[in-house]
């Protein structure tokens, strides 16, 4: 029997270093309208909902055809931690995984997040996390991580170092709610799935130069380039 | 006194998955051009030097103004390495360093070229790489590295996790010519410096993906695209 996966996109109309960064245009559509139309291309969700302060942003939600999770005011603040909204969504939207479609991920591809449902279903985890996997020579507190100072190999033979993403992230509702009304941290909780993203689907969306970039990087898949050489 | 600096950038005609990915436009200019401009624009070197097999290339990097640096036959195949090339230069170029600067790093800032050789300068070390720190969750071998899955924390209160990105690395001649007459890999030789770049500085470009991406990034940062907002 298929889950039962219900996608929740956290937004809200507030933020600091990009003013309105989710109703900002990235290229050619509004931000969050990203994961809006990502959620509902892959048809595979129960419901799919905008959890979020602001009554303009949810509307507006309803009106591209995903529903409208009102967060209480108490948890509009930008102190308010993806824990505790995730947790006050999920006690009212019985499912078997809540997935977490991030606004400030534009890149991500449909066949990215088909590959992430997959992998959801075909296992038993508790919590999957979507990660970046790179296999470069890296330090963690100035000593060599995955490489021997002694020895330089080929990349393609390090250990890849994984960094987590929050891109997209699944909880299995039932751990979540246990593991929150005991008081342990289920962010991580429970049985603990990575899932490796392509390096180009992921961004960061803190300030005006990250904005920048990703909009270079969606045009570039738009725009070819004319393929010139240099005369020798 | 200041320490004598001389540049070195390595440079093959052949590339495989990108075909003549040195002479290739990217944006404005062919991607050779963007180390050679840097290289001259910190007035900072004794001389520049294209390493190269190619006599059209070398001659092409003399117009630019820079030096032709005849890689011989024996180290001209895609297996030559890093340490059999830069050990062969450094034979032929006297100095207190060589600095490798990459043409796969056209997304490299002047200024941050200007803090690389002034860390270089104010400090005694064998080699110095360029990293990308980033303080973000980290798995190594399945296990958390630098959190812990009890406790979910702020970003910024995270170790930070350091990436070798070869944008640029200096080595002290005297260190690296006797390291390797020693059979001793010089690559990572010595005492290690590791200067931090900022992360849109950073590429690879092994495929013709990657090569959109930088192009893209560039683009970014001419364009200023149009500030618009979804109306609510």
């Amino acid at each position: 029997m298929r889950k039962k996966l219900v996608a929740m996109i956290p937004a809200r109309l507030g933020s600091k270093r990009i003013p309105k960064k989710n109703i900002r245009y990235m290229g050619d559509k509004p931000l969050i309208l990203y994961p809006i139309e990502l959620a509902l291309s892959v048809e595979r969700f129960e419901s799919i909902w905008l959890n979020t302060e602001s009554e303009e942003l949810g509307k507006a939600a309803e009106r591209a055809g995903i529903g409208f999770h009102r967060r209480p005011r108490e948890l509009a603040g930008d102190q308010a931690t993806n824990r505790e909204f995730t947790y006050e969504f999920l006690q009212k939207h019985p499912c078997d995984y809540v997935v977490m479609v991030n606004p400030t991920s534009p890149l991500l591809r449909k066949e990215t997040m088909e590959g992430f449902l997959n992998y959801l279903e075909e296992n038993d985890f508790d919590t999957v996390l979507s990660v970046i996997s790179e296999k470069e020579e890296t330090f963690y507190r100035g000593e060599p991580l995955n490489f021997s100072l002694e020895r330089k190999v080929n990349s393609q033979q390090l250990e890849p170092v994984e960094k987590i993403v929050w891109a997209l992230t699944a909880w299995k509702r039932e751990t979540f709610l246990r593991l929150q009304q005991r008081g342990v941290n289920p962010v991580f909780g429970g049985k603990l799935g990575r899932f490796p993203i392509p390096k180009d689907e992921s961004c960061d969306l803190d300030t005006p130069e990250d904005w920048k970039i990703a909009e270079g990087i969606l045009m570039s898949r738009i725009n070819n380039f004319e393929e010139r050489y240099m005369e020798l």
